[in-house]
């Protein structure tokens, strides 16, 4: 269990969260470097995991920027992130990273109120997230070559995809398989945004729509 | 002037900005390592400049968190940042940090496809920031202490300011001074967001909203 703390003395009370749904007060009853033993006061529902589900399938980009992506969706509700590798994509798998992005959404967790942390899982190929797509009611595709914001009908929708291609985009013939998978085109403006700024940005707009 | 382009050849045609409101359309005439001289064929308004008037108010954040805003703030359409220091700003305000700035709203201008960079300022005191917001229509305030999603009016707003706190937000004083100034709160749901994230977000929001 983590104390979601910084310095805390006997006798005070604090949140706890143990990566369930709830967020736990509770009181300190000792406290030494490492551990810190509390009575827990109060069980409820953590307010700050997200409503809905919204997956993230992330177009795997380069540098350290999926840990950038990671604390950012873990901070504005996304439920899972899922990388994936597609004909532009440059960047190469890495599963040995998920330990350290879990660490990261662990840590964002704390410092935003949330007791769920993002599920991230390792890379998949396109068409192993094509076919995947049928999970969700509503599959969102930014589009960067669409330049015109759009409204999106969120009635009915709790499973949400994202889509957002990697530095690259898609190509073509990668399109041409998400039209066909009625997939719901987003355009984010006039300017062509960075994906790691267009993953943040789509989940952001998409929590606030939702009040998620 | 600043060529948008990585590798190019004589006669091909390329997308350059000089700062101006302006995209120039032009052909390259002869290229070396430094200088190229091109023909301008099309001048034409810059689609990816924002149309509305953004100010972010930014509380001084720690470390390099004013990069990353400046990076982001200007892909997502800002107009100008005004680092500011309140009772609870920690980080010390460094002018020398202003040609690092500008120079990453000019690299982050190139990528979006946006000629006029963010107008960065020096920080100011916070007292000086009360008196500038009267010259917007609309001042938004992040509390981060309203956890509800607010919908904001927009009609007529031309001007914006949005005020974001430094790490450690407002003091009671200054946000009694702030509802003082009649600003429209608004909240950015139930999870409390990094002051980066607010900020980037909250800019993010009204430039989707408005279609900036």
């Amino acid at each position: 269990m983590h104390l979601a703390v910084l310095r805390c003395e006997i006798g005070e009370q604090i949140l706890c969260y143990a990566s369930d749904e709830f967020e736990y007060l509770c009181k300190i009853e000792s406290i030494s470097k490492k551990v810190a033993i509390c009575e827990i006061i109060e069980q409820k529902e953590c307010e700050g995991n997200p409503k809905y589900n919204i997956t993230i399938f992330q177009g795997l980009p380069k540098q350290d920027k999926l840990e950038f992506i990671t604390q950012k969706l873990t901070e504005l509700g996304a439920s899972s992130l899922v990388p994936f590798e597609s004909d532009f994509t440059i960047a190469k798998p890495n599963a040995n990273k998920i330990d350290r992005l879990n660490k990261i959404t662990f840590e964002a967790c704390k410092q935003c109120g949330r007791s769920l942390p993002l599920q991230i899982e390792n890379a998949i190929k396109f068409n192993t997230m094509l076919k995947r797509l049928n999970d969700y009611d509503l599959v969102l595709f930014a589009n960067e070559t669409n330049k015109k914001i759009t409204k999106i009908d969120f009635s009915n929708a709790k499973n949400i995809a994202i889509i957002v291609g990697s530095e690259g985009g898609f190509s073509p013939e990668e399109i041409k398989q998400l039209k066909y998978k009625q997939v719901t085109e987003f355009g984010l403006g006039s300017r062509i945004l960075r994906c790691e700024t267009a993953s943040v940005i789509s989940c952001g707009l998409v929590s606030y729509i939702l009040n998620n």
